[in-house]
C-alpha cells in the first residue's frame, strides 16, 4: 500500500455539491483518493509521501476529449492555408509518411503537452497505428481512449488503405479487445467513425449496435464543415445529425466532436438522446467557424473542451483552451456572463468524464475515485498575480506554466514541473528530427516567410 | 563602452527587407545593435559578453501599443459579469480606492509580465498617479509612453477628480515636460483622450494642436463599444471617427485604440490620415466584439497588437495575443488565410514601432537601431515542439515560457528568465497584498463561485 498526502491546498473538488476545500488535504491511497479535507494523523503510513501545497490549488486532471496524439509532429504544417491544401499537401501526405514508430514518437510527445497543462485524461479520434499510441500511452502513464480512424467509404482513402465495413469493423473489435481495460482500466478503446463524408451508413448502424453491446462509446466529427451539411443533404436528404437520428445512431455513448454547423432541431436531437458534444474552441476560430455552445449548454448538453490536433490548433494545452472557450462565445453574443468561468471548469472536468463514459471513476475529487489530479501554483508567475478569485483566474489568467504537478492513477506523471515517467528532454529532440525526417520523405515544401540569409 | 555578442541564433530582423538570418550573430554596444550577420571577432573588445543562442530565435523587442500598467492588481475583478457591473461595482470602485504606491506596484507587476512575454515597449492609454507609473518603468527598465487619461466632461467621473479643459491639458503638459525623453529617452509621454464620452471638443481640438506643436502623439479609445457609436450620432450628429475628422483631430499621431465599430467610411478615414490602430483581441472576444482587421490591414492601415489591461482580458501577455489575432479574424471570415503569422509578426513590431512613433529607432533589428530584443527558445517546450516554419511556429504555438530573455535599451531586463532590473519574487507578494487590501479599502464583494469549505 502506497500513500501520497497533499496538504493545506485550496481544492476545487468539482464533487456533487462543487465544493472548494480552503486549507484541505487530500489522501492517496494507491490509485484512489481514500480522504479529502482534513485528514487525520493517524490514517497515515509511516513511509507516506508529503507534498505540502500550501498557496496551491488542486483541481479533478482536466479532460480532454479530443486530440490526435499522431499528428503532434505536424504541428505548424497547415498553417495560414486552404483547407484543400492543408488535406491534399500538407495533412494526408505526411500522416501517409509515417512509420508506428514515428506515430509512438508523436503520441508521447503530445502526452507532454498535455501532462503539462494538467491533464490526466483523454480521447484520441483514431489514426493508423493505434498499438504504437497504446505504447505510448502505457509509458507516459496517462489515463486515455484510443480509437481507430475508420473509413470504408468516399474520397480521399489513399489505395491501399481501402477497406470493406466488415474489415473495418473486425480491426477494431481485435483492438478493443487487446486495449480496452488495459493498464489497470487507464486506458480504454472505442469505435471511431472519420466523418459521415467517409462512413457508409452500413458501417454506422452496426458500430452503433456493437458499441452498445461492448458499453464502449462511439467518436465522430459531426457537422465540422458547412460542406458536411451540404453534402448529406444531397446524398442522404438531410443534416448529419438528423441522417444519424435515423439511422438510430444517436445515444448517450456517441461523441460528437466539433459540432459548428447544427440546426436548432439538431441540437434539440443532441439533448433528446443524450449525446455528448466536444468543443474544440481552437481549431474552430482558426478554421471551422463557432460553435453554437451557449445554446448547447442551455439545453443541458453535456459539452466538454479539447484541444484537437496540432495540425489543427496548434496549442495542445488545455489551459488554453479553457481561455478560448470562456472569451469566443462572450465575443460572439457580445453578452460577457455568458459561458463564466465555474461553467467553464464543468466542462472540462465533470463534463468530460460524463462524456467519456468514465465518471464513475474520474472527473471530480471524491473519496473512492481514481486519484486523477493537477496542482497548480498562481504565485509562480507575474502572469498570474493577483488572484481575487481561483476559479475565475484559473480559467482566465493561468498557464501551463502555473501547473507544477500532474498524477493520473495515483502516479506522478509530472513532479515540481519535471516529467517522471519518460524522459522528456530526449524525447523532444527525437520529435524534432522525425519531424523534420517526416516531412522530408513527404516531400512537403513550406516557402519561407521571409528572405533567408545563410550567415554559416 | 560595453558589448554584447549574441550568437549563432535563427534572427528575424523584420529589416526593410525582412531578413531570416540562419546561425546569425547580433553585436550590441551599449544600447545599441552595431552589427548584425556574421560578426568578426577583431570587433569585439576583451570583456565582451557572449551569448550562445544556438537553437534559439531572436526577434525585436514586441510592441504593446495599448496596455494599462495600473489596472494589473485589479486582474480577474471583472470576469463574467455585464459592462455596467463592469464598471460601476468592479473597476471604477477599485481604481478610486488605489494610492499613488498601490499604482506603482500595479505598474511593476505589469512589466513582469510584459517582461516575460518578450515586451520591450509598451503604450499606456493613462491613468491617475502618471508619475509613479513613471517611477516603475524607470526601475523595470522597459521602453514606454505613458499618458494621463484625460476627461473634461460627461458622465462617471467621481466629483474630486472634475477638471476643466485648462486643467485636464496643463496637468498634461506638465507630466510631458517631465517625462517625455526620460531615462536616455527610453521613456515617453503622449497625450490620453479617454473616449468621447468624457472628452469635450475643444479638449480634443487643443489636445490634437499641441500633440502636434510637440511632436507627440495621441492616445485614445475609438469606436470601442456599440454604445459609443449611438452617443456620438445623438450628442455630435456623426460616428465617432467622422466627428473627429470634423475636428480636424485625425492624423498619423492618433493611437486609435480596439475600433471596433467602425463604418467602411471610418476605415477609409482611418487610411486617408494615417491613423494608427491598435487592435486588443483578447479584450474585443471577451466584450467587445470583433474589430474589423483584415479589412483595415487590406486598406494598408498600421495596425498594431495589444493586450488591453487585466481587468478586461486577463492576459498581459503578448504571445497569447499574436495567436488570438491570428484565430479570430479566420474564424469570423471563414478564411484560414487571412492575417497570417508573417502579418502578425509585422503588426506586433514593425507596425507596433510606426503608430508609436518610434520606427527610427526600434522595432526591428538593424544596425543603428535601439537593442531591444526577445530571445526565444522553441525546444524548452513540448508545446513548440517540432518548428517546421520559425515564423508560423512562434505565432501559433509559443508561450511566453519560451522567451528565456529579453534586453531593452542594450540592457538585460530578463537573463536566462531571471528578471535583472528587480525582485520578482518580494514583488509579486507584495502585488498580492496590497490587491487584497484595495480590494478590502473598495467595498468590492466577489460571490464565491462554488461553496466554501474552511478546513482549518
Amino acid at each position: 500500500m502506497s500513500q501520497v498526502l497533499l496538504s493545506n491546498a485550496l481544492i476545487l473538488s468539482m464533487n456533487e455539491n462543487r465544493e472548494m476545500f480552503v486549507n484541505g488535504d487530500i489522501l492517496i491511497t494507491d490509485d484512489r483518493i481514500t480522504a479529502i479535507g482534513a485528514v487525520a494523523p493517524h490514517d497515515l503510513t509511516p513511509d507516506v509521501e508529503m507534498v505540502d501545497c500550501t498557496d496551491s490549488i488542486i483541481i479533478p486532471g482536466l479532460i480532454n476529449t479530443h486530440v490526435h496524439l499522431c499528428q503532434q509532429l505536424g504541428r505548424g504544417l497547415g498553417d495560414d492555408v486552404n483547407l484543400l491544401t492543408w488535406l491534399h499537401e500538407r495533412t494526408w501526405p505526411y500522416e501517409l509518411a509515417m512509420t508506428e514508430e514515428d506515430v509512438e514518437i508523436s503520441a508521447l510527445a503530445c502526452c507532454a503537452e498535455l501532462i503539462r497543462s494538467g491533464v490526466t485524461c483523454f480521447a484520441e479520434p483514431g489514426g493508423q497505428h493505434v498499438d504504437a499510441m497504446g505504447r505510448a500511452v502505457t509509458k507516459a502513464g496517462i489515463r486515455g481512449i484510443l480509437a481507430r480512424s475508420t473509413m470504408d467509404c468516399g474520397e480521399g482513402i489513399p489505395e491501399d488503405r481501402q477497406e470493406t465495413t466488415d474489415q473495418a469493423l473486425d480491426i477494431q473489435l481485435d483492438l478493443i479487445k487487446r486495449w480496452n481495460g488495459a493498464e489497470n482500466d487507464r486506458i480504454r478503446c472505442w469505435f471511431g467513425l472519420r466523418t459521415i463524408f467517409n462512413n457508409s451508413d452500413e458501417l454506422i448502424v452496426r458500430t452503433k449496435a456493437l458499441a452498445d453491446k461492448l458499453h464502449v462509446g462511439i467518436h465522430m466529427h459531426v457537422a465540422e464543415i458547412k460542406e458536411e451539411v451540404e453534402f448529406v443533404r444531397e446524398t442522404r436528404g438531410a443534416t448529419t445529425v438528423e441522417h444519424l437520428a435515423k439511422l438510430g445512431a444517436l445515444g448517450p455513448n456517441l461523441l460528437a466532436v466539433h459540432t459548428v454547423w447544427l440546426t436548432e432541431h439538431e441540437i434539440s436531437l443532441f439533448a433528446e438522446y443524450d449525446v455528448k458534444v466536444s468543443h474544440n474552441p481552437g481549431a474552430a476560430m482558426r478554421v471551422l467557424g463557432f460553435a453554437p455552445v451557449p445554446e448547447m449548454l442551455k439545453q443541458d448538453i453535456c459539452v466538454t473542451i479539447a484541444t484537437d490536433g496540432a495540425p489543427c490548433n496548434n496549442r495542445m494545452d488545455m489551459l488554453d483552451e479553457l481561455y478560448l472557450t470562456a472569451l469566443i462565445h462572450k465575443g460572439r453574443t457580445l453578452d460577457p456572463t455568458t459561458v463564466p468561468a465555474e461553467t467553464i471548469l464543468e466542462m472540462a472536468t465533470v463534463n468530460g468524464a460524463r462524456a467519456l463514459l468514465w465518471d464513475d471513476q474520474i472527473g471530480s475529487l471524491s473519496v473512492g475515485k481514481k486519484a486523477d489530479l493537477a496542482i497548480i501554483k498562481p504565485s509562480l508567475m507575474p502572469g498570474s498575480v493577483p488572484v481575487h478569485d481561483p476559479v475565475s483566474s484559473l480559467v482566465y489568467s493561468m498557464h501551463s506554466t502555473n501547473v507544477t504537478h500532474t498524477m493520473c492513477d495515483g502516479q506522478w506523471l509530472m513532479k515540481d514541473k519535471k516529467i517522471m515517467t519518460f524522459d522528456e528532454n530526449s524525447l523532444l529532440k527525437e520529435a524534432q528530427q522525425h519531424a523534420d525526417a517526416i516531412r522530408e520523405r513527404a516531400g512537403i515544401k513550406l516557402t519561407p516567410r521571409f528572405p533567408v540569409i545563410h550567415v554559416r
